[in-house]
């Protein structure tokens, strides 16, 4: 008999995921559905209660207390609305409202999706026992979340840590966010590959233009993709060497496509840091690859509904 | 009678200042003495324990119950030591201890001046009823801090918050930290008249290349004076817009001799704002000037020992 189950669910652009968890980040009940990205708002809610609807049809479900969501952003957790950036069809979109009137009423904790990483790897990875920690996810795009004093910050619309969009470079590249020079500007997956190509990288026969096809040229040495990870490695090291400046955080966790690098990335990045974290209090500073799978937005939503259900029976 | 006092210490390079504060932040008893900056560390260890002996000698010290320190930093408040960078003789200086050993044992609560500048803004200032918001001092060097979730969030050395020390330009101008394109190196008074100089600016009959001489000829129209506060506003801008996206605030206060500038810094701030702060969440960011005068680093020491003295009461 499990007493402690919360719901998830993960909603990003490509897949709608939920889950029923113990109390112990195991999941128990899963179900999942495509992303109806293209269509109107209500296609893509319809989506999202299918995967309710199998989640509540398990004799589990009983057991299920509160709700935690992982949003593609921007949400806010404040009006319980969210506005992905891949899913036009949802802006402003009243989420928080949509998911407990198709479960009952149950409390709904709502986080960003980087947030939700982080919740992940701070309960279950790489940030386990860190009570000062930055989990980014280097891919497409580059988002991020952080746990200040012992618990998750995801601020008051619960998009706090969106390390991709600080400017490391004000009169750098215009970003799609509309500033200039921005982490994400650098050091994404694509901007990888981009800037490669444009210092004159050439993919090998099968034609893979991707981060990956430049990481592995990298690690064969080719000194265009080595310099664009490089490039990529000190956007990131300001980055975070910026958060830690701001609110002191002791080790950087990094997950995504990119994170999965590994020593093309960590070693130019560790020597960054060195340049850009300067301040004594700054200098002890870790950074380490995420230790979640693909769980781990489903994990993290989990996290915050214990959490909510935690200070709702406080009150 | 009061029965509600606290002791505060502001340690500067150029001054250390101590205080008797109700817990209205009103200041009853004053000492200060100037720094000996250049001595050794017990020279300079003297000028506190004088300042702190005129408070002891207070009767109205016998209703102080805790003792608040803001440090120029860096500070480490977990081992209660303090490395000011203007003040060689201190470097690991255990001031915690000492300053304890000095009062009879009162509980001592150690925090950096920007972290202090902060609690007084918090409390009795321009971030009053703000429950996310950044103060910064903009001077000959740039500091902060932070208020998080209500609360004062000065990290776990009590340094968090040190905005002038991130890098807005990772292929910037070398930074004394180390570090290249920080906040400071654009933005701080000195750096400020410094470009305005290189540029071509060139001072009045009397001479004066302050950041302050700037400013006015700013204000009469001087376009590379207009030029230099508009990069100084540029470097601000994307700083605090970095914070608000790390971290969620809605108010950014600015303070310290440049932030007295007005217009010349605040119009273009405001605009460069609008650039670098793109996401729906920190769009609603406001920017304005500090409201503390010079009492601001001892009224925040003083907010930090009631807040000391609070946390010691509930144990």
């Amino acid at each position: 008999m499990h007493t402690d189950l919360v719901a998830a669910l993960d909603i990003g652009g490509t897949k709608i995921a939920g889950a029923l968890v113990d109390d112990q980040g195991r999941i128990l009940v899963r179900a999942q559905r495509a992303t109806p990205a293209k269509e109107d708002g209500e296609t893509v809610m319809g989506a999202v209660e299918e995967v309710l609807g199998e989640l509540t049809a398990s004799p589990l479900w009983g057991s299920a207390s509160a709700l935690g969501i992982g949003s593609a952003g921007p949400v806010d957790a404040s009006a319980g609305t969210v506005s992905p950036v891949n899913v036009p069809g949802w802006r402003d979109y009243p989420l928080v409202r949509r998911v407990r009137e198709a479960t009952g009423g149950l409390p709904v904790e709502l986080i960003g999706d980087g947030v939700a990483i982080t919740a992940a790897e701070h309960w279950q990875g790489a940030a386990r026992g860190h009570d000062n920690a930055l989990c980014m996810v280097v891919s497409t795009g580059v988002g991020g979340g952080l746990v200040l004093g012992g618990r998750l910050h995801p601020g008051p619309t619960g998009n706090a840590g969106h390390i991709g969009h600080i400017s490391v470079d004000i009169d750098g590249d215009p970003c799609a966010c509309g500033s200039r020079g921005c982490v994400e500007r650098i050091a994404s997956g694509p901007n990888i590959a981009r800037r490669a190509v444009e210092n004159g990288w050439r993919p090998g026969p099968d034609g893979d233009t991707s981060a990956a096809a430049v990481a592995s040229a990298a690690r064969a040495g080719d000194p265009v993709a080595v310099a664009s990870f490089e490039r990529a490695a000190q956007a990131l090291a300001a980055g975070i060497a910026a958060t830690a400046t701001l609110v002191e955080i002791d080790i950087a966790v990094i997950g995504g496509g990119v994170g999965k690098a590994g020593d093309v990335l960590f070693t130019p990045l560790r020597k960054a840091l060195t340049e850009y974290a300067t301040l004594s209090f700054v200098q002890r500073l870790v950074v380490t690859p995420a230790q979640m799978g693909t769980d781990a937005g489903l994990v993290g939503a989990a996290a915050a509904a214990l959490a909510k259900r935690a200070d709702v029976a406080a009150v």
